[in-house]
C-alpha cells in the first residue's frame, strides 16, 4: 500500500462550537480519514478529506451483519502547548485484536497511529484547552460489499472522525451510581465481548436504559454463564479495593482488555500496590462491604479515566463504597493519569507520544 | 402517521440481470421504501423512492453500536401469475419483538406489511418466474442520530429493498454437511439471540470461516452455558428426527424464532406427527445415531425452507444422517411449504396473502 496520505482540505470550515459547552461525541471537526480495502488489493488510497457523508448502498453489509470494529481515543493539549496522545499504539494493537475476530483484514498499526497524528494535526485548531477537555478520536472500519449474504465482505473503509468534547468532571471527579445487571448479559467467553464491535454496545443498551430509569448511571455485568462474577461497567473496565489489596477481573475472553485497566495496573504495581487479576464474584465484593473491608471501587476508561463508584445495587442491596465519596486511591490514580496526559507529571512509562 | 405512501418513480429502470443467474442478495430493483422516526414525532413521511444510496454523517450511530435489526421474506409468483407473500405479518410481529429488545420503536405492523406490498406491486416485473426463484424482501432499521455517546438514539430509518434470487437447489433438495461448533458461542440467554439484529450475525462469521475451510457449510451453535444443548444451524432452526419423533430445541431467548420452524411444527402436528420443543444435547443426537435411531435431521429458514442435513461433524466424531440424503420426511415438509408459497397446494393454514 501507499503510505503517502494524500490531503484535500476543506474550504468551507465549520464554526467552532462554544468550547465551553461541548458535552460529549456532538461535534466533529473539518476533515476526516478514509482508506479502502478491496481483496487481492489490500488497503489502499489513504487520504484526509473535508468531514463529508458515507453515500452507500442500502444493502452495503455493515447495516445487515454489523461487520464492524471501533476504537476510541484522545488527543489532548498539554499545559506546555504541545498536542499529546496517550498510548495510541495500543488501540492500534486491539483494532488488529477486534478485526481478527470480525474477520476483517488487518491493519497497519504504525501506518494507523500515523493517520490519527496527520489527521490532528490538520485540525488542531479544533482541540480545546479549556482544562479537561480533549479531542476524541473515533477510528472506525466498516464492512461495504453491497451483498446480501451472510459471510465477510470483500471490502471496507477504515476512517477516522476527531469530536471536541468537553470536561468528564466540569465540577471535579464525582462518584456514579451503578446497577448491578442480574438478568440481561452482555457478552459470554466464545463471543466478541473483548473485540470493540458494534454488536457489544447494541446487546448493552437495554440494561443500560433500564438501569437510568431506576437512577442508576451504568450497569455492571455479571458473566453469562454462572450469573455471579463480575465483569466490567458499561464502557469501563472496574476494580475494587479491598482489606488493601486491588482486584480486577482477569481478562477470559467476555470483556474488553481496556488500556487505561493495563495503565492503572502498570500504575499500581509501580507504587507497591498489589493487584489481583482474578475472578471476583459479586458476592465477594457484597461480604467486603458487610465486613467493612471494601475501601474503593472505579471504573477505568479512555471517556472518564476514572470514575469512583459510590453506590451499587445488587438486586435491591444497597453497597455504599467509601460513604459514597471518591477514595483516596481512586483519586491519585486519576490525577496521575491525567497528569501525565495534559504533560503536567512526567511519564515515567513512554506512554505519551507528541503530534507534531 | 400518514398512511399515504408517497410514490415517486425512477424515470431510469435498470437493465434486469440475467433471471436464470441470480444467486442470493446481489442485484437490487428499481425502488425501495423508507421511513423516518424523529423522538416526539414518531415515524413519519413513508415514501417509494429510486433506489439509492443512504448519504449518512460518518457519526452516524449504526456505524459505531450496530443499533439495528432486519427481517428476510420472500415474494412468489405462483404458478397462475399471482403474486404471494408467505406469513409476512409474522415477520413484521418479528421486528417489532427485535425492536423492543434493541430499544427501537416500534412500527406498525400492519402498516409495514401494507408497504411490502405496495413496493413489491412497483416492481413487480421484477419476480422472476423461473422455477424455485422469488423476489427477497429485505425491511430494516437503522438508528441514524449522529452522535456518538452510546444510548439508543433518537432518530431512525426503516427501509426495505428487494433482491431477485435464484433457486436455492437448482438441482433439487440436496443435504449440507454441518460443523458442530464446540470453540465460539452465537449467543447466551440474557443477549440478543433471539433478535434479529447485526450483532448476531457479526459473531457467528468466524466460525462460519472456520468451518468452511474445513469443507462445512455452516456450523450447528451449541448453548453457551453448558456449550452442549443444540441451538440452531448458521440461519437456520434445526429439527431431528429420532425413533419416529421429531425434536427442536424449544425458544429459551438465545435462538431465532424462525417462521418456516413455526410452519414446519404446524404441518408436522396436522400430519399426526408429534414434535417436541425441548433441550436436545449432542450427546444425545450422537447416541441416537450410535443406535441407529436418528432418521433425519434438517434445517428450516425463508432461503432454503428446509435444508437436510447429510453429516455432522462433532469434534471430529462423523454423524453420518439417513446415508447423506435426503430423507422422506424433510422432502414431504419442503413440498408443501413451497407447494403452498407457490400456489401449487391448497393453503388450509392462512399463511398466504396476496399482492394486488
Ligand atoms: C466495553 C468497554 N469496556 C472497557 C472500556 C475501557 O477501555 P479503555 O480504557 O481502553 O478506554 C471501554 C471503552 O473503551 C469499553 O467500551
Ligand atoms: C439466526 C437465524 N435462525 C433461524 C432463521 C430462520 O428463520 P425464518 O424461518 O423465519 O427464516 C434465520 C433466518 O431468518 C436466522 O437468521
Amino acid at each position: 500500500m501507499s503510505y503517502e496520505i494524500r490531503v484535500e482540505k476543506t474550504n468551507m470550515p465549520k464554526p467552532k462550537p462554544d468550547m465551553t459547552k461541548l458535552g460529549f461525541g456532538n461535534y466533529f471537526t473539518d476533515h476526516m480519514f478514509i482508506m479502502d480495502y478491496t481483496e487481492g488489493r489490500g488497503w489502499h488510497d489513504p487520504r484526509i478529506v473535508p468531514y463529508q457523508n458515507l453515500c452507500l448502498d442500502p444493502a452495503t453489509m455493515v447495516f445487515h451483519y454489523g461487520q464492524a470494529i471501533f476504537e476510541g481515543l484522545k488527543a489532548y493539549k498539554a499545559v506546555d502547548g504541545r498536542i499529546l496522545l496517550f498510548r495510541p499504539e495500543q488501540n492500534m494493537r486491539r483494532i488488529n485484536i477486534s478485526n481478527e475476530r470480525m474477520c476483517i483484514p488487518p491493519i497497519d498499526e504504525e501506518f494507523a497511529v500515523k493517520a490519527v497524528k496527520e489527521l490532528v494535526m490538520v485540525d488542531k485548531d479544533w482541540i480545546p484547552e479549556e482544562e479537561g477537555t480533549s479531542l476524541y478520536i473515533r477510528p472506525f472500519i466498516i464492512a461495504t460489499d453491497p451483498y446480501l449474504g451472510v459471510r465477510p465482505s470483500h471490502t471496507y473503509k477504515f476512517i477516522i472522525i476527531l469530536s471536541p468534547v468537553g470536561a468528564y468532571y466540569p465540577e471535579g471527579i464525582n462518584p456514579v451510581k451503578i446497577y448491578v445487571e442480574s438478568n440481561y448479559v452482555r457478552a459470554v467467553r466464545g463471543g466478541t465481548g473483548y473485540a470493540k464491535t458494534p454488536g457489544n454496545y447494541a446487546a448493552s443498551l437495554k440494561a443500560q436504559v433500564e438501569a437510568h430509569e431506576k437512577g442508576y448511571t451504568q450497569v455492571l455485568w455479571l458473566d453469562g454463564i454462572e450469573r455471579k462474577y463480575i465483569e466490567e461497567v458499561g464502557t469501563m473496565n472496574v476494580f475494587f479495593k479491598i482489606g488493601g489489596r486491588v482486584i480486577t477481573p482477569a481478562l477470559q475472553g467476555s470483556i474488553l482488555p481496556g488500556i487505561t485497566r493495563d495503565s492503572t495496573i502498570q500504575l499500581l504495581r509501580s507504587w507497591g500496590i498489589e493487584v489481583e487479576e482474578r475472578s471476583i464474584s459479586i458476592e465477594e465484593v457484597y461480604e467486603a462491604h458487610q465486613k467493612g473491608t471494601l475501601e474503593e471501587a472505579f471504573g477505568t476508561g479512555t471517556a472518564a479515566v476514572i470514575s469512583p463508584v459510590g453506590e451499587l445495587n445488587w438486586n435491591g442491596n444497597i453497597i455504599t463504597i467509601n460513604e459514597g465519596k471518591t477514595g483516596p486511591l481512586s483519586a491519585r490514580i486519576y490525577e496521575t493519569i491525567t497528569g501525565i496526559q495534559y504533560g503536567k507529571i512526567e511519564d515515567k512509562f513512554g506512554w505519551i507520544q507528541e503530534v507534531k
